[in-house]
């Protein structure tokens, strides 16, 4: 049987997984009904001016600013209308002295008029439009490319296409717009014992868990889940697994990576790449591995997971998304964090950081950690709290700082 | 033109929608691949105990707890291995008192067993292993059933699906899973001089705008956007586009709602259903409508939101958002606030509650709000601050909270 050679800290582990990511370089063109949570792949530069021409902003009237000089509701400046100005609509009418048009919000100002006054402070009396106060030029004119100019930077490379930056993409012409492709992540559980949900246990079979949570982190993090079937616990098949899931952006295997004789992650790795990390500080997860597998593409990213469904799906949350969030290109998640009494003393006498799960109750973490193996222990929780290695445990009533998930 | 019939309060507003709103109540099954962020629609109870077995937590030797009483290093209990016990393998060996057999992590406890040894309390010399520590009866198995029942309630009714929750379905071999519908959300822009991203725009033209930005935000809280083609400004137009998005679960229109003669997103309401309210207090995002349309499944809510870009997209943040999530079922969205001081003075002068729209930089939270018809506004935006209607302006250095996109 073997040891783990060496255990890290679990910042230590993060440093490693942080000085080995490599943000994704593939881009892809997306329409932009799909952009939304995408990265932009490059600078988005606008081909023309919006608004494209000088409109009005208000229902009311276009006119020639200097014709309401003095104008108030008892000495009214009284103007002639030409024409009445809907929107996609291009009045033929030019705007002269004496002389105004009805206009709707959006519509394109006709030639001559320098200002809009509004429907509120005007009266029609016949044929004639009585202005009731003095309009300043400009005044409520949206100008041509006072939103954006032609040859303006719109969206910049690296940018996450938030809502309104989709908008102002469809704002200047665009149907679609170029993005990071999403990394495809490849998904395998090892063990002879697992099977797919679906079909019938045989005696000492247990389902396929870690395939199906790792898939659910994966897609909440910008990654493609390529989920493959769970590999059989002989290093010629998990030679065969890796090499089937090399054109993958991240390669994410479960189980296999624990201390024993049949540790055989380990031995895989090792006739495909270089191990960077094999065990880690924290609990539960300690038999986590990262390495670097070599092929065509220069290096793939390979984590190996926990066979154990809470401490799998744990550090999948805690190292695993941070990973793929960066090798996506997506900015830091900030998941929220609360504090709450703890509901009941949590003994801590390891030697290591350790992830408690909690499930809150009328604004009181109680512990929701039922073992490493057992599934309910995340299910049923709400969040968790962390226990540094260098402290014993927590009282009681104690507060603490619950990160939800 | 018509005036707004009446202006109710933002908190009048968020009363009508939250009385409004029906949660949805269609199901639909997915596979277990999609059913994350999704919310349950029926109990999920185990057919099963997990694990199905009991098995080993160690790798180690199975053993009869009491062979192994007061065992120590120095003196040892000593046992005859009758198997080696791998995952996926069900033994056939029964362990009597005076031997062991061993066995790996997650494999099932063979017959007689009671307890195991972990391999690092062991020591193997020739055909006897020799036992380092006394176990006590159930040490490191994980009983049957210990995780999940058989009977046991794995997910209720109700529950949005997280990664354990999903991992908790497989546990138990569902390969898929009961969840409400997504609420189709046929949205449609108004206007003449709305074209699609992709054409030329001939004068007096702009591009749709509120379509996108309004699908990414129904995409982001569990809707399923429906794009429309944009409807002319005429009564009958509107009309027909409301009949045409009737099997929807929502449906959005956005532009000609404000005030003026050819309001006309009023009149078609008149025609298919009852105005709940028509003009909110808020600042950008006045001309906001809301009504119930009547048709053959009892009802349909309809959001009737601003044309200008960035009006329409603050109130889909806003009141659309958390309308959605509610009917989606999905929990509350809360979004992250940072604390920051303001970086230039904002006059507030109306007595509307203001959302302002601030880019932070350095720590400072700077206005970026340019105007209600302009998509920079929001684009260019990290979040907003709000100021109450009876507030009026935020001096420069001023502490504001910066609800972040």
């Amino acid at each position: 049987m073997r040891p783990f050679t060496s255990t890290i800290s679990l910042d230590e582990a993060r440093r490693r997984l942080d000085a080995a990511v490599r943000p994704i370089a593939r881009a892809e063109r997306v329409r932009l009904e799909d952009a939304a949570g995408r990265v932009c792949a490059a600078d988005v530069t606008s081909p023309l001016d919006v608004p494209p021409f000088a409109r009005s902003a208000m229902d009311g009237y276009a006119v020639v600013a200097s014709d309401t000089a003095g104008a108030t509701a008892s000495t009214p400046a009284r103007l002639r209308q030409l024409d009445r100005i809907y929107t996609g609509h291009m009045s033929s009418a030019v705007i002269e002295r004496g002389t105004c048009a009805e206009i709707a919000t959006g519509a394109p100002l006709p030639a001559g008029a320098d200002a809009v006054v509004m429907v509120e402070e005007t009266r029609k009396t016949g044929d004639e439009i009585e202005i009731l106060a003095a309009a300043t030029a400009g005044q409520h004119i949206g100008r041509r490319g006072a939103d954006i100019a032609m040859g303006d930077r719109v969206i910049a490379s690296g940018d996450l296409l938030s809502p309104g930056r989709v908008g102002a993409i469809a704002a200047i012409g665009s149907a679609d717009v170029a993005v990071f492709a999403k990394p495809r992540v490849a998904i395998l559980s090892t063990g002879n014992e697992v099977i797919e949900p679906g079909s019938a246990l045989a005696p000492g079979q247990i389902f396929d868990v870690n395939r199906f949570t790792l898939g659910a982190i994966v897609s909440a993090h910008g990654g493609i889940a390529e989920p493959h079937r769970a590999a059989q616990d002989t290093v010629a098949a998990l030679i065969e697994a890796l090499d089937a899931c090399a054109t993958a952006d991240l390669i994410v295997f479960s189980g296999g990576s624990s201390v024993g004789e049949r540790d055989l992650v380990v031995d895989a790795i090792a006739a495909r790449g270089e191990m960077i990390f094999h065990g880690i500080a924290v609990r539960p997860g300690k038999p986590t591995a990262f390495a670097q597998l070599r092929n065509a593409s220069g290096g793939t990213p390979f984590f190996g997971m926990p066979g154990n469904p809470t401490s799998c799906l744990s550090n999948a949350y805690i190292l695993l998304a941070p990973f793929l969030r960066a090798l996506a290109r997506l900015p830091l998640h900030t998941p929220r964090i609360i504090r709450a009494p703890l509901g009941r003393r949590i003994a801590s006498a390891v030697s290591r950081h350790q992830f408690y799960t909690v499930r809150l109750r009328d604004g009181v973490a109680f512990p929701a950690f039922k073992g490493s193996g057992d599934i309910t222990s995340l299910s049923q929780a709400d969040g968790y709290i962390e226990i540094p290695a260098d402290q014993g445990g927590v009282e009681e009533g104690a507060p603490v700082d619950v990160t939800l998930f």
